[in-house]
């Protein structure tokens, strides 16, 4: 039986997540793939901390190469997160004739057709569900089962932080840095929350949706980008009042004259709308195509398993075609 | 350039659908596959009809063998709908060596195994994404994106008619038999609505969702049923001060033995829960994954060109396995 054999960067909160999702079922990906699938070496300087896992000492490295340059290593999975080195390491990865998969949008986003075209020119896969929407598919879908569509537009609430504070200001009446310390509190902001409250990670996310959905690639410090600090009770009363919900929406849309426009700012959204009811962590992604019209992806749009859901899609995908 | 030809078997109102959307879209999907795609036969036998479209004449056939046994076709779509004959054609169709699609979840529910096992048998591919929840892409999601997922759960509203009359009765305090007559004049219901309204439609429809996501066949007539002609406003007013809304629910879960158990029946949904607010002739499918946590879908269940879209992604994807 054969063995599919994988390179970890990064054991953090997505790696752990991704390893136990692994370990949680095994077997039923060993018995779908009729092969076994191994994690063999790991990137990660930290090799104490408690993870509620059990990972074999001589896994750990601290040295990419001994990744990149091993022959037995068909998957690499990058969840180092950040721009640098993560792009280095993949593209190192798939010079060295390693398919790989991430979860890094701020990566991708940055560096999209290096990466792509990198893997085109070795014949290697890059796959990167989780980059948007963490355990949402919904590049897999665009780029599957919908793909006989024209896109028209797309509207996603895409970042969970931001969604959460929304919500608690809405259904709370909390003041934005209320909200924001609530956030924090429960796990849904980091420390530092510049990337999510100013838009940056939802403007990541569209610039990988657009080059799926409208083969446009726009940088994301291209993209006009607003985010939620502005956002005040009365702003969000103001809304109640009108029949809506302000959401933080990642939005692209193809207009008159066929032209793709973006942007990323906080809309009114008619609270009958299906993004108003998407609440707290979760994120959703609207999409309107020329055949299906509307369809909508809702579901856990960060944390370890769901995340951990996504990137073993990717895997057990290439893992199929590395097998036939 | 090579061209993927393909028999069309009914150029009713799904077939009109397909064959539009192909029209509509044909510059994006020969552009994605290197290849051209023509639809060079089609069985049916009215060929007066004004469907919107200019076919023609020659394309026409009454005979199934002319497509069955006509080498120079690489797909058959399957768009009879009912059991028979569409079971037989597609089983021959298969026999012949052609890959097969189609959107029949009556005819899948009532003889899986059998198509299934003709298909491998024969080395080509039996697809059927708009069998359940029409343009909604949620098989190919379930087998593929979020195919790591061991799954725990799965409630939908698969029955645009039922979800058209709950949500009139629910919405406008309209009595069965008002809301059922607004359906059928506004196209959301048939004249005949027994297999709707009776919950055999989305009986067949679990039955294919169980199979893709526990391995698991249960034919529809084993699944116990109810349907919603015992509706009423004073039942819809009681859930309503309970804070619910009701829907009728293809539910199938792994209880605590790692038992699958599965019903059809109108539910109480609490008016929180995602699936409260999909109203009139949408479609949504809930389903919780032991990775992915809780995941939802939302289109058009129905209707040509969503069903179009699915039927016709299909077929892309099927082709790029015949151009590899």
């Amino acid at each position: 039986m054969k063995t599919i054999k994988i390179g970890l960067l990064g054991l953090g909160n997505i790696g752990t997540g991704t390893y136990k999702t692994l370990e949680m079922n095994r077997s039923e990906i060993e018995s779908t793939l009729n092969a076994k699938v191994e994690i063999v070496k790991i990137l990660e300087r930290d090799t104490e901390r408690d993870r509620g896992i059990t990972v074999p000492k001589e896994k750990f490295t601290s040295d990419p190469d001994e990744i990149f340059q091993d022959p037995e290593i068909d998957i690499v999975i990058e969840l180092l997160g950040g721009i640098e080195p993560a792009t280095t390491f993949m593209l190192s990865a798939l010079k060295n004739g390693k398919h790989v998969v991430t979860a890094n949008k701020a990566a991708l986003a940055a560096n999209y057709h290096e990466l792509i075209n990198t893997a085109k020119e070795n014949n290697v896969i890059l796959r990167f569900e989780a980059s948007v929407g963490g355990g949402i598919p919904i590049l897999g879908t665009l780029t599957g089962p919908l793909r006989a569509n024209k896109f028209e537009e797309v509207m996603g609430i895409l970042n969970g932080t931001t969604n959460y504070i929304l919500t608690m200001m809405t259904k709370e009446g909390l003041d934005y840095e209320t909200a924001l310390k609530d956030a924090q509190e429960q796990g849904f902001a980091e420390a530092d929350p510049t990337a999510d409250v100013e838009g940056i990670d939802a403007a990541n996310k569209l610039t990988i949706l657009m080059a799926l959905m409208f083969d446009k690639y726009v940088a994301p410090k291209d993209i006009p980008t607003t985010g939620i600090t502005e956002i005040t009770k009365e702003k969000i009363e103001e809304a109640r009042s009108n029949g809506c919900k302000i959401k933080l929406i990642a939005h692209a849309w193809r207009d008159e004259n066929d032209e793709i426009k973006y942007e990323v700012r906080p809309m009114y959204i008619s609270a009958t709308h299906p993004l108003a009811n998407i609440n707290k962590e979760f994120n959703a992604v609207f999409v309107k195509g020329n055949a299906v019209d509307d369809v909508m992806f809702y579901g856990k749009g960060a944390g370890p398993l769901p995340t951990g859901s996504a990137v073993l899609g990717d895997v057990i995908d290439i893992s199929m075609m590395i097998l036939k």
